[in-house]
């Protein structure tokens, strides 16, 4: 290290292999895999554990030391600390698919074996998060949380949605109580973090590029709010002696679709659950629940849009005599992407000739809590189609390879920076 | 009979006793009572049973003869045929109330009692129809029904709600097979038809009225709408490329509102079910299923009513992108009440200084299959509070004790036009 070596890096950008990314996908695939090419495997279970066994035998044949810790992340290093960490998550939702996490953690390998190859001298440490989906653990990004110190105190002792303690599951799994504040790990281990995943949005494909730049990660406030009116008989009731619950949360709905659609982009405001009570046809329904979230990549727009949709849907319920409880179940701030992170994906983007776009990601990812440790991260997005969270999700393995050889190069960079402080 | 005779009407208009009605209210509701004051009833069931036994008990001693039909239906008849036909229904919804149906029987045996007590000569039947609320049964009226015909052919072998068959659920009551079709009685057999019903709706405490002088029953539309549109990630996907079903429900809901709202009081239109697919706070709804009801009095304006919602909610699937199947599941005529019933107990109400206004019931009734059939029918509606179809739903007995009075006043009228044909 210290002295840049090109010929060395520029064989091991030749030595990336599209082939190889495909194999181990599929190969991955096939641990909680369906007929359908779906996948379903949840964090903190015997699949994801399956999963990162498999990833394991592929570093370890490559001089890579193998750890795991109590929040059942898997760490693989080599080279001496500090050392570029490179990695996504290997669990999926339920009825997912194949690439969402999975992609950036295959091609993180890809990386480590394309420097094998070329013997490029280049501190890497391999990770797989846990539980990243918030499926089996209500919420997302467990790993990468319990690695920065950003665990609840007693989260051992919290519930699963399957009823078992945080604890118990990682017990079954580890063979040993866990101890998850000794799973915290200095930011100075660390020169940098670099995520490659799928964008599991439409921008990348509807703009024909390979891959996108990404800039920050939105906040996002989620909120519950109950309506309530009087369920009355829907024949005998006239109308304008009703206090109609769902009316009101369909005006709500459409406000908040409208404060979403008004913003230019800058947000999205999505109402995804709502359910009426009693919920019987011929009763005027006197009770409706629903979530509202609203995410921006500005922390300050994404607020007045939740605040401008609160207005509206108090000064509606007035109106029409509904009352209306509100109840904030998340907030989280929106996390921009290290500037020098991601000047060096675009110059390396230029350099190798790949097409790409800034963008930001919509959806969350562990490299908010990276990030928001205090370690230099970025992230390289991959074209997919058919969005994510589904059997159908898809990336290229091309567009994959592109992707890797960024991310490759970007390390390399880091690494020669790192290497000169 | 044939000459009338003013003074023994007079004696029992005076016989009629609001603490007999309400002493037998409450005698009622004990069967299938609740501690909250409310009923829970269902028809075909044991409870309705018991409730035509006690029923039954009343009229016995007052020189009644008491038939109980295939379709579990009560007949209690005193005089010559043709009578007068005068009662409605024992079963509640689950969780309902003591008023709804049961206020009807217990007039109904009111009458019986003053006209006894008066040695007034009425030729009387009084009837408990069986399983009006399609609550164990999925469609109302079916003992109604059962009189005049208007069952299906199949319906013993229908499933109930829980499974049972409805000809298995019968054997179990009367102790054999049923004959459904041989219920069927002749409309010759009736002079006439009169039911008294709590009011359900607020129009008469709100006007300060006592009962109400029905002129007809709302006809009905219901139908299921489905809406598909494209489930996507919430954060991941603009506004300009979504597809959001519940976004277009939500205008179908007020559009639904507005179209009632519109037609001054002409009809109602309600969306009491709504549900979301796949329901997730971060998926931006695919599907969403919906069902709304269309009630008038004039056939006319509630088709054209329901057919302006579908267009206008066509037009906006139209523009959202979204696809909309719609299946109606239920189609009732408005029924008028027959003219002179009505012009007869306005008349009564006019002579026993009873202060009454027209008006439609919104919910439907047996009254529906008697009139429909041939029958010359009409409804006095008592005032009540808090609805109906639910614990708190309240009929006072002084207002229940002046509907008796209304209702034996033109049962005698109509006895003695019977008498001159």
């Amino acid at each position: 290290m210290g002295v840049p070596d090109p010929s060395r890096l520029s064989a091991a950008l030749a030595a990336v292999s599209s082939e190889r990314i495909a194999a181990r996908v599929r190969e991955l695939a096939a641990i909680g895999g369906s007929s359908d090419g779906g996948v379903s495997r949840l964090g903190l279970t015997k699949e994801e554990q399956a999963a990162r066994e498999m990833v394991a035998s592929w570093l370890i044949p490559l001089g890579f030391k193998r750890e795991q810790d109590a929040a059942c992340n898997l760490f693989c290093s080599a080279g001496p600390s500090p050392r570029v960490l490179i990695g996504s998550h290997l669990d999926s939702v339920p009825d997912g698919g194949r690439y969402d996490g999975s992609l950036g953690v295959v091609t993180a390998v890809e990386v480590a074996e394309a420097a094998h190859a070329a013997r490029l001298a280049l501190p890497l440490e391999i990770v797989a998060w846990s539980a990243e989906e918030g499926a089996r653990y209500r919420a997302g990004h467990f790993g990468s949380a319990a690695t920065f110190g950003q665990l609840p105190p007693d989260v051992g002792d919290r519930e699963l949605r399957d009823g078992n303690l945080v604890k118990d599951a990682i017990r079954d799994l580890i063979g040993r109580a866990p101890d998850l504040a000794g799973c915290r790990r200095p930011i100075t281990d660390f020169i940098g973090y670099l995520e490659l995943h799928i964008e599991q949005g439409p921008r990348l494909a509807s703009q024909g590029l390979p891959v996108g730049v990404v800039t920050g990660i939105v906040g996002m406030t989620r909120a519950t709010l109950l309506f309530t009116g009087r369920a009355d008989h829907s024949g005998t009731t006239p109308m304008d002696a009703r206090s109609d619950a769902l009316a009101a949360a369909a005006e709500c709905v459409l406000a908040v679709e409208r404060v979403g659609r008004e913003s230019g982009g800058q947000l999205v405001g999505t109402v995804g659950e709502l359910r009426v009570f009693p919920g019987s046809a011929n009763v005027v329904p006197g009770g409706c629940r629903l979530t509202i979230e609203v995410r921006s990549l500005s922390d300050a727009t994404q607020a007045e849009a939740y605040g401008r949709i609160l207005e509206l849907t108090m000064a509606l319920c007035d109106q029409r005599g509904i009352r209306c409880a509100v109840e904030v179940v998340d907030r989280i701030p929106a996390t921009a992407m290290s500037q020098l992170i991601v000047a060096a994906i675009e110059e390396s983007c230029a350099r190798l000739g790949v097409p790409a776009m800034r963008l930001s990601s919509g959806a969350g990812h562990d490299a908010q809590n990276v990030v928001t440790a205090g370690v230099q991260g970025g992230m390289v997005f991959v074209r997919s189609t058919e969005g994510s969270h589904n059997p159908k999700e898809h990336a290229d393995a091309e567009d994959a390879a592109a992707g890797t050889r960024i991310v490759l190069s970007v390390a390399d960079a880091i690494a020669r920076l790192g290497a000169r402080r």
